[in-house]
């Protein structure tokens, strides 16, 4: 493996803190790497921007590929730039599903968004194999933080795992939706939408309005029976038109009226509370992971058992304890 | 923690090979212990019944709840058994989602099927936190296998998750749904339907059998818009009633032509192969995390950073690192 040329800490600390792009760039480049001496450098980095960081919104956006996502944080953050915000935006790739979606595919992607200076857009690298690709989004969000930016918006592909990741560290949860056919294939679970905090139909413009108003008719019906948050905040169903930037005004009120409700019943940060929790616990599971499957001797000698694996000729249980052991025994010898 | 009374290893093995019932759900108890006793004992007893496994067909079914998947199992099992085959059913229980579902709650459930001999019936328990749930889940299937079951049908609710670990485990991958309204909250994920060999439309019965009919060719052209399967398998859209145990003896008659022709073809082998490598990294994941998780010294440790941890005084990541090398200092000496 080929090791970049890194910066000093006090670098990285020094140049995200002035809220320069080049090293916030690279300091989140640094917490994706999985070099175990990148790594380590990275906490230490981590830990000097931490005090700084925390001072965002912070809203997670899902929905299935085709919903409208890129066009909707095109126009949401232009009014967001426009208010005086500055924006991150962070791309979660839900590497090893099948069917990932194309958010990193599309280059073209948010284009008027990306040449702007007051928004950041940093997608996630795709192929990230050993879990720790939410963990990496939320220190880049913290970096972003760090950085200036006060509203981070977060987005996941609706195929199932990324979003648990992400409702994990976001403070507000938005699921894009469209009105009308082909609802049983938008394929959204009743699990994603339990845990958005706001439901919006996109799409609403042209012959599609009566039918956005419609959906949304339906979908705050059957909100209803779902059982109350313990916030107390009821999820919102609203309409909006991403490309025609109809209803994206009322989508950030509704977002700020979160904040400033969360704020005063303690929920924003007891939330942040339980988020920095798992948070640890993530990373623990990172760390062990990766230490594993980068350790040499764990590596070689798993090529030698993959054929009796394989075969059936050997329990998996019991050579995934060898492999353990022979782990343990050999930690700092790698 | 109280210490369950163990039999020693070849009262597990002999029981399990004979087909005694006591003994293979004690096994399976033993399996699911998170207790290093019980795990260390676990190895030796899956050890020793490996070669006598793989002998069934192996099934998952998914559907969200509601969708009739408790009737389904009863009445198609009921033919399988009473064509001559020895069923075995597992449920996986979706622990830490919050929508998990009904799996267990209902001890009602397959009443007629829980009480033939030829069948056996035995879901996984709630709340298993770390991981580990679908990796026992797969060896209850095998300790099933061992003890001469044929046919093993493995449930899980369509929340997400879960499904990507059945998956893993089984060579034919189900799918119920039903037709007509509310199937925007009906909720089954693409990622889940690419992932199934067969859907099922079912309570084709009364006056929706119209809607069966029509969601049946809707789904059919639906997944004809999904890449091909390497298998050469085209996925299978049928409706059934499986409360008036109608279409039923013909999805039977599909699983069979779909085994006939990938035992041929060698995909049967192929993806068994891939998932006994799954098997070895998901056992190593589950051992990292028992192992660290329940380590006394860590455990004490842990509680003490905690408060520091939720309140942002601490960085998550040094202390995962903190915690990570504790654990490996000590690793003998809990």
């Amino acid at each position: 493996m080929k090791k970049k040329s890194r910066l000093p800490v006090e670098d990285y600390i020094d140049g995200v803190l002035k809220g320069d792009r080049m090293v916030l760039s690279r300091a989140i480049t640094l917490v994706e790497s999985s070099l175990p001496s990148d790594q380590m450098l990275a906490e230490k980095v981590m830990e000097g921007i931490l005090p700084y960081s925390g001072k965002s919104i912070r809203i997670g956006i899902t929905g299935v590929p085709g919903v409208g996502k890129s066009t909707f944080i095109e126009n949401f953050g232009k009014i967001l730039v426009e208010r005086g915000h500055q924006l991150a935006v962070l791309a979660i790739d839900p590497s090893s599903q099948k069917s990932g979606g194309s958010i990193l595919g599309d280059k073209t992607r948010m284009e008027a968004l990306s040449s702007d200076k007051r928004a950041y857009i940093r997608p996630s690298p795709a192929g990230a194999a050993l879990g720790g690709v939410s963990a990496r989004t939320r220190e880049a969000m913290l970096l972003c933080e760090a950085a200036g930016f006060d509203v981070v918006l977060i987005e996941t592909v609706g195929v199932g795992q990324s979003e648990t990741a992400v409702k994990g560290m976001v403070d507000f949860f938005l699921l894009l939706m469209l009105a009308g056919a082909g609802d049983e294939l938008q394929g959204i679970k009743k699990g994603i939408i339990e845990m958005c905090d706001a439901l919006i139909i996109n799409k609403a413009d042209g012959s599609n309005v009566e039918a956005a108003k419609r959906a949304k008719r339906e979908y705050a019906n059957a909100l209803h029976l779902f059982p109350a948050k313990e916030n107390g905040w009821i999820p919102q169903v609203k309409t909006c038109s991403a490309i025609e930037k109809s209803g994206l005004e009322e989508i950030w009120t509704m977002i700020d009226d979160f904040r400033d409700k969360m704020t005063k019943n303690g929920f924003l940060e007891s939330n942040r509370q339980e988020q920095r929790v798992n948070w640890l616990q993530e990373h623990i599971r990172y760390l062990m992971e990766s230490s594993f499957f980068h350790h040499s001797q764990v590596k070689k000698r798993m090529e030698e058992l993959l054929p009796g694996i394989k075969s059936g000729k050997f329990s998996a249980i019991a050579k995934a304890r060898e492999l353990f052991d022979l782990f343990l025994k050999n930690r700092g010898n790698d």
